[in-house]
């Protein structure tokens, strides 16, 4: 018995089948559709996905061709009874089990606003339906509430369709998994795009054609989509007296098994364990749900194997630019008290010298006492997944942040450098290892207070074109015949990006005296300007 | 001292001048050009890369403001005295040494061909504006000896520039560091883009304007350029008696030491270790040069650091396809005597559902005694550097091929699929070492023979577009009801790409029915087929 015929429970119940051929195997879906492609939602609102039909990757008659499973859509499971090992369901069948697989997904959150029930979510094929029905001619305006990656991406297809969208997140910044500095480069996009972004807002209430934030402010909304994040639908799992995590989740062991052993549990409703810290956690994300199921119908069919933790890899794409994020941020590293090394660069996505190369800005945090890699964010173009996907991969590899300067990526001048992005993560990471000092960009105020002398090594162009209040400008290819000028002085160099600072810091050192560098250059200082204003 | 100023020569300098302020470093460059794009050259002689100035990344004086560095180029280090730890030049003068670095790069090896002097070569800045000064406008045809990774740039590039062009390799295939199979798929690529393509070519002379081949063809040659690849520049070494390995390159330690333990060497001169089997072996790549410079820096400044060995990961771009690889393929495992798994598969680069998806054809090649990926290919659009470089990743760290199947990787429908590529390697394996059979497709002639029966799972409609000799068409959604057909015989499955093939083939198995999957389905017995004719 399988509930939920989406990614999870669909994969459970493929890998059964392909197992096992003589064992019966029903699958209950609450909605009309079973395996529906839901990441991929979102672009048909706007037509960049034009066919309904290719969202609809099974249907209950191709699953009984190829698989011979007894898939029912419109049925939803109402209860269970443990004893008798049986789920009866809205449709009025008592059905019985020798194993029960959960696989309900999530649930919209839905904040108490009065007006709320005008709201449009997404998340099922019936969602979208609803969605591209109230687009009518006269709509011209849709506020959506919730500035996640679902948000974001409801966001940019709403403005491809051309209406007026503003984007209200209650949180100070946007996307979350990003730490605020990276999170701005992606409000820029949307704002550059059209979109007006509010954070920090808080919605009171959702009128006839508008919406009111507590501040006052009424935001136009003839349509309104409430994106503001799910919840594990636990709702039959409580029922049957199933052990719950503090967050919800359908708390599940490394086998996934709930507290009764005949049942599991994977996907959006069930808990995860964190990577990083080995804590539960949820993390509702389509990958990890495929293969959770496949691991549950491996357990069910006689192998003992065992989930690995999850990393929360994640990747949005906004009006063109990507932003991507894996394990923990800075803020939560932070929060949980670690000991970290920060490391911002904004290199090219491949060699600068050949055509259409793209900054990426890229950013890991390293636990500063066993060097492991604790989290990665990056945002940018064509490249960003990559990056991501690799750092993914020496995390859970378990590689030490100074390993990444002997990855061996491929290179040619359009796909990298020869010293890839990744390399100068571990270059970076070395040199902090070996005592190199450096600022975050929130460090800033403090240690110009500690009597840090700021000095912009850029060229005097540069230097004029914008710079940090505060900060003399002596080009580095200058400040050999001028260190003396620093001596006895503690000095806090900054290039562009932090390279040549790097190249300054290390003059500064060598010639014995005290020097940091500001991590990540201008450009992160510009965009944590950005994100405190 | 550093004889070589480009990639490992000027990483080392810079580093060491980073390290430290008061050493005296002098580098001497052969050719007129320090630290340029060798890479881009290419590129270059067609325009993509407009500027020649853009390839040139620094200059001595450029070197000399920033990293007080005596940089001279034009001059060339003609004798290496150990005792006396001193170095001669062509320009009359004896520099002593602490510590000698020597990156003199490779030199372009020239065949014994009557008329070869005509050959040029694509090296160095001279090579490139050399080139450019022969393509006169009644050059109409371009002979590239060679069809390795820099033959294949140049004939891209020459065919941009409007000319005929003939690509002669003298082995069974081009692009050696792929399978057959794989490099099929490229020559295709190439031929349909209008570049002539010849395998098994044995060029015995060159004339004014054509090129002779041992069997009798004359192929129009108004340029010709020599890409046959290159052997180590070890002249200087060889003269002072250092210590040369079996293929030519420099001996060296971990620590990038030579038989003398003042003399260092990096680049394509020295020796590296295989990943795999750890022998000495010769990658004459960009990165690998860069951060072995930056090794010897740190260990002349007193560091402990040593060398990790290398996967020779390259990747190359042949009219929009892209063709990667990393590691050991079939050939050199097999020939090693390596007990494999051959894994291909041809997934969409992201979800099939959104706009612009490509087929990646991938290929992964598994120790079977360890379960560790030996090594890796990938030809496709979007999306096969990012594979590559995961599976670089996977293997430096250590990964098992199932570890893949784990891998959480970066997935939005623009970027990847809820099961990456990536991931589908790690459940193929898995299934393998669940026991799942598979033939490769240079394997069918003597699977036929051996009496197994080929079963075409694929559509009717599929079928009759084009089948492989012998098949028999039964839809895999067909199959469950025809399985006593084949009761007491061995059935080898196929499909398109392998995957309705496995579960063709689980449903056999689990019916007690003897059954294997041919690898890679149609496709690759297609690419296979290619590469045969």
């Amino acid at each position: 018995m399988i509930v939920g015929g989406v990614a999870g429970g669909m994969s459970t119940a493929a890998r059964l089948r392909r197992r096992d051929e003589d064992m019966e195997i029903i699958v209950l879906e609450a909605s009309g559709h079973v395996s529906f492609a839901n990441c991929g939602l979102p672009y048909h609102v706007s037509g960049v996905i034009p066919e309904r039909s290719s969202l609809l990757l099974q249907t209950p008659e191709s699953l009984a061709a190829r698989f011979n499973l007894d898939v029912r859509i419109n049925t939803r499971a109402t209860a269970i009874d443990r004893e008798k090992q049986t789920v009866t369901t809205d449709t009025g069948d008592t059905i019985a089990y020798d194993h029960l697989v959960l696989s309900p997904g999530a649930t919209p959150i839905i904040p108490p606003i009065p007006g709320i029930e005008r709201a449009l979510h997404l998340r099922t094929i019936e969602d979208v339906d609803a969605i591209i029905a109230a687009l009518t001619d006269d709509v011209r305006s849709v506020a959506v509430i919730g500035g996640g990656f679902i948000g974001l991406e409801v966001a940019e297809n709403m403005r491809h369709r051309g209406l007026d969208v503003t984007v209200i997140e209650r949180a100070p910044q946007i996307l979350t998994p990003l730490d605020e500095e990276m999170a701005a480069i992606v409000e820029k996009r949307l704002t550059d795009n059209g979109v007006t972004v509010i954070t920090d807002g808080d919605t009171t209430s959702i009128g006839a054609d508008t919406l009111e934030l507590s501040d006052g402010r009424v935001i136009p909304a003839d349509l309104v989509i409430a994106s503001i994040g799910v919840r594990p639908a636990n709702e039959l799992a409580v029922a049957a007296g199933l052990a719950i995590g503090e967050r919800g989740g359908i708390k599940v062991d490394d086998r996934q098994r709930t507290s009764d052993p005949r049942i599991f549990a994977v996907g959006d409703a069930a808990e995860k364990a964190d990577h990083v810290s080995g804590e539960d956690t949820l993390v509702p994300l389509a990958q990890t749900a495929n293969r959770h199921g496949r691991l549950v119908a491996d357990i069910i069919t006689g192998r003992d194997v065992q989930r690995t933790p999850t990393l929360g890899t994640a990747i949005v794409g906004v009006f063109g630019l990507a932003a991507g994020s894996v394990g923990w941020n800075e803020r939560r590293a932070r929060g949980a008290g670690r000991n970290i090394r920060v490391i911002h660069l904004h290199p090219a996505n491949h060699a600068g010298y050949y055509p259409g190369a793209e900054t990426i800005h890229l950013k890991v945090v390293v636990d500063a006492d066993t060097d492991l890699i604790l989290g990665a964010q990056a945002v940018g173009g064509d490249g960003v997944d990559k990056r991501i996907d690799v750092l993914a991969t020496a995390m859970r590899a378990g590689l030490t942040a100074t390993d990444l300067a002997d990855l061996e990526l491929a290179y040619a001048p359009q796909f990298g450098s020869a010293k890839d992005p990744i390399n100068m993560v571990g270059f970076i990471n070395d040199n902090m290892v070996q005592g190199e000092r450096t600022f975050q960009w929130h460090e800033l105020d403090e240690a110009l207070a500690d009597g840090w002398t700021l000095v912009d090594v850029r060229t005097p162009g540069e230097y004029q074109r914008g710079q940090i209040p505060g900060a003399v400008n002596i080009s580095v290819d200058d400040l050999r015949d001028n260190a003396d000028t620093f001596r006895d002085k503690k000095v806090l160099v900054h290039c562009q990006v932090g390279l040549r600072g790097h190249v300054a810091c290390s003059l500064l050192g060598n010639l014995g005296i005290e020097a940091a560098n500001l991590d990540g250059g201008y450009v992160t200082w510009t965009h944590g300007q950005l994100s405190r204003n």
